[in-house]
């Protein structure tokens, strides 16, 4: 792991989601530049000392000199953005298989940087795409994927979150990078959780946005990156609908919700209450699917998603947890390039031409924007 | 009454809010240009058949020979929106009070021309924005007013229903006025339910649009009107948000909801759970405030809307009553123009002028217009 | 109607629910034993002043003497309940309808005593268990009476409000009588609600409780009557169940719920979401039924209590409406005894009876008791 | 770990939460009879196959013989119910700490037959009563201690489960063991779910029930055991309440609820929604109590047991990893007997008691039966 030192968010979660399924040990890692921090964090999670390393450098260099079977496989990287692409790239390059925090890079070109070394080398690179990782999510594009709701007309994608609502940037360390244009990129709320809106939208309808009429605002007075948002959207597919993502919806929690409607019926999932699938039709009464072991009405991509029976709340640990496992399975199965089951690089590359394109459609004279290249 | 006969729908609703109180009794009619089906109606009714008209005309002129307490006082006009301002004006005109269901005309043009008529007559219009008559939609708008949000940053309100989703037009005597242009006016899904939307978003703020970027579809093949659209929008106050109406998310009934994020807090309130009003804030658990006699925390104009204690249900019919008594009362009270508690001309023009400036906005080029002036 | 004057709960709420539907016109009153309450109530509801009577007695007695084209045809009676029983007699003994809250009587013999004027006149009395008028309470039974969960289990019904938690009868009318055994009869919360609770039971499932073994408490120092309590059930048909009615739930508004598992299915209802009846199934997903016109799935039954479409919150009010609007469907189809589709002397005898079961089988010594014969 | 093997239900469970904080790993286990099962469960686990033993007496022995730094630590039982006591009693004599299924014992007797051992040797015995590691309990916990309910008057607790509303034990085999009095004990339903739902009650209340009156059923026939029961219930403290347990009511997955009400207000937690703490009160507005890292209005005990922010779902291996990471801390710390955090002896004591108890009291002619002893 390079990043999740004391102080950190993300690389906790890594942890725990990793840990749930046993396909993971956790052998080294460079936590933090701080020594004493990177040191203490090293004790509290029993890794030895020689393999606490100073630096990303250090551990991918010291790494590659260990015989292959004591190498660490798999490097989870949970930095600031800025140091994604840097460190990832450099890892590949060293044959080791990569799961990275989003958004990819800080800017589409920095990400695109990616594509040679991941072609060139027999590695992975999975992008924490966590919401993903949810059986019902799976639920849902299974059912649109196989005709169940007809052709798609709108879809709507929200993710409004309150934590941003004041100035916290001052004091917490967490507020403090996601709005420093030199460690988040270009975009605050765009990368932080657009992204997240956005995949979500395209996973769920297995199609993609082509174009975009975008709203940014940055509310809180001194924040330098945008901490609010929405855009106006059309799919290849003929649909259109709405993206929404804010940080500073107050009292909001996490509240990341997609509606996806056909001309036969709609599904809607709430990652609140993420073991639920609302099944709507035109025809008939309101279903309810629900996520477990043995639930009637899934499919299998939803079922292999789900470690115990209906009733028995599975939430965001086990979402990402499905996440590492596939990627795990992934590894002993000799993927390269692209984990099945988890996203990779080109999802990250969608995520930057997202933020940029949302970037450019933005403004006083706000306007229909193409989606920008990313192929 | 005029129109409301056997296959309308809002008639009845109309004849059931209005009973509710014991203000009204229904004394006479034009309910359809049908003979056949104005008596029927009549007879249903119990309405005297020198009363049941067989023309509005009819009506105003037989009516107004009648002694002052004989005399119909208020007239409801529950046909399609062709109709609306020519009766209206005509009833206006002759001293007879109008509650008119909305939108108030086919243009704006058409809508303005009831400016002289009211202001000349000692007479009041209103109009059915039945959602403005639920307790918990005053209390949010107190709360706002009150600064117990701090100032407000962003406004959600979406209206999706799904009935049109296929083209019931053929067969279905409301979704034919509807998608007619000559009895609907410009628009269908927009003039229908996107003027509630946007009558919500405005009163319960307090606060205007002042400019929106809009994409509108018209989803059925044949269809002759919008029966689907959003807009980016621009408040007076800062505030920015979004507006979704939509006829075609299948599976939904008539899911009204309006979000309004502050600096200290939100509110969330949902059509189809009404009782029910959510505040959050950003340092407080999420409190659910409940309509009813006697609830705690309610504002005197929330609870001067409750008919019952907290936990027996009230609904759309009792938000429309609500409408209807204060009509009633402003009525007995001798006011004029508007009646306190019931939007009216203002909010019948400002209903038009956001379907001329969402028209304008729209299509491939669309872009930030502003609303168009209706004052 | 009898009872219902300026300070009084329930006279309004059947004034409302009345008004409703257009079948009923408010004549004549004995509001308030107080002239000038009556008056004014009188004048408030636009009664006129020869038929605002001082006494019920009076009250039938000059409206008995007046032509049978404008004589009062039904009574309404919302007094406290000593007095049910009193005018309901006379009422029907003067060949009038009456419609009756509940309980009945204060005592399984007083109610008996209606038997005999019941069965000689060509009358109606109607008993207002009001929860038995939501749509979607048909909609369980008629689901249950067709097969669809299979042989009945489990019976859970409960009753949880609140208002009672502390010695509110010391300033609040309702309260005063309904903890008073002198007008309340020999129970306090079992005869306000626990009626209820076991009406409901029995109406959803059409079996009926044979024993019970009950706990019953008074919890507020002071209280004269029960504000408590719990009972095991056993049924004719061979289910089980339980029945909770409390009104000392701190912060409960009105919480009544019915529960119905068999061997196929079950089903949830909830009075404070009424539109909604859950069915869920051992081995297909959870569907949520909705009220409303034109909503799939509903029996005639549910449907033909529907007065507007789906998502068009129906609550309370119309509940009560449906009752009454049954009850004038029997008046005027000359039906006699009870009334089609309104709870009738039958289920008020069972009210008194349970209450008199409950009593007998508490204690410190609580046994399974037999139901109390009310044939 | 002993039992847990391929078919088997609860041992994979255990490893997620025991996986999920990364205070354990399985070093060794006895998970089958069967040793092709055996084996092939080791192989996946990655367990070293010299320590994949045959039984749990071989498990045991060769242990012990190990250096205590290469020893196992804690053991798992996760068998059926039959071999808890034998298997544990023979791992504490050894000096090996226990984390045990429950219920504890297949009798009260057997039971107490672990208090010498316990007593006597510097270990742990823990029981996985799992509810009780999810924060919002002990959120409730908290505020009744602290008296924010006032005192407590009523407590209902409810588990209804739908999996054995037929006859699974035929084919399935965690049905097969836990409807065989020879495996499972004297009781099915109340020593599989009734046990959780006494331990909810009395760990969130702080009391103990001390009487009940039963009433206990089979309901599928052939079935040897109770599938279903309820109870009215008495405390110590002076509240009486229901205790509802059934694994018949067709449709339900796990719906775990408990409500407890105090003089002055109450609180609502529902297994299957186990995030939020609805908190009711007399005089004031209903607040929802959210889990989560940084939430406002937690105790310390609650927001221990958050590994992340709000809005991010928690769940039922998280609950259960609670309390494998509170045994892990009383392990490092010393402690004997009892892990602070985590039921142990006392509680499978009571639950023991409990199913006793439980079938004392019903019957024909059930009656109030006092708690057994089981100090």
């Amino acid at each position: 792991m390079i990043g999740g030192g004391q102080g950190a968010f993300i690389g906790a979660v890594h942890r725990h989601a990793a840990g749930l399924d046993g396909h993971y040990e956790l052998v080294c890692g460079a936590f933090s530049r701080d020594a004493d921090n990177n040191q203490q964090t090293a004790d509290e999670l029993s890794i030895a000392s020689e393999r606490a390393y100073g630096s990303w450098q250090m551990l991918i260099e010291e790494e590659s000199k260990l015989p292959a079977d004591q190498r660490v496989q798999v490097l989870a990287i949970v930095t600031p953005n800025h140091l994604h692409v840097e460190v990832a790239k450099a890892a590949l390059a060293a044959g080791i298989h990569v799961f990275c925090e989003k958004p990819l890079a800080i800017s589409l070109d920095e990400a695109k940087s990616l594509q040679p070394v991941l072609a060139s080398q027999p590695v992975l690179l999975g992008l924490a795409h966590t919401y993903i990782g949810y059986p019902m999510v799976w639920q849902a594009r299974h059912m649109i994927e196989n005709g169940e709701l007809g052709d798609i007309r709108k879809v709507f994608v929200e993710y409004p979150q309150g934590w941003l609502s004041s100035a916290l940037e001052k004091d917490n360390k967490q507020a403090s990078w996601r709005t420093d244009p030199s460690k988040s990129g270009g975009s605050g709320c765009m990368g932080d959780i657009g992204t997240h809106a956005l995949n979500m939208a395209e996973f769920v309808t297995g199609d993609k946005v082509t174009k975009l009429c975008a709203d940014m605002h940055t509310h809180v007075e001194g924040r330098r990156l945008d901490d609010d948002g929405a855009a106006l959207l059309r799919f290849a597919g003929g649909a259109s609908g709405v993206l929404i993502a804010s940080q500073v919806c107050a009292g909001e929690e996490n509240g990341l919700k997609v509606r996806v409607y056909g001309e036969k019926g709609s599904i809607e999932w709430f990652q609140m209450r993420p073991d639920s699938l609302l099944v709507r039709s035109v025809d008939a009464p309101m279903v309810t699917l629900r996520a477990g072991q043995g639930m009637p009405g899934l499919c299998d991509e939803a079922l292999s998603r789900c470690r115990i029976p209906g009733g028995h709340p599975e939430g965001y640990l086990e979402a990402m947890g499905n996440l590492y496992t596939s990627f795990a399975k992934a590894v002993r199965g000799g993927q390269t390039g692209k984990a099945d089951g988890v996203p990779g690089l080109v999802d990250g590359l969608r995520g930057m031409a997202f933020i940029e394109t949302m970037l450019s459609s933005t403004g006083s004279e706000a306007k229909w924007t193409d989606f920008v290249d990313c192929a």
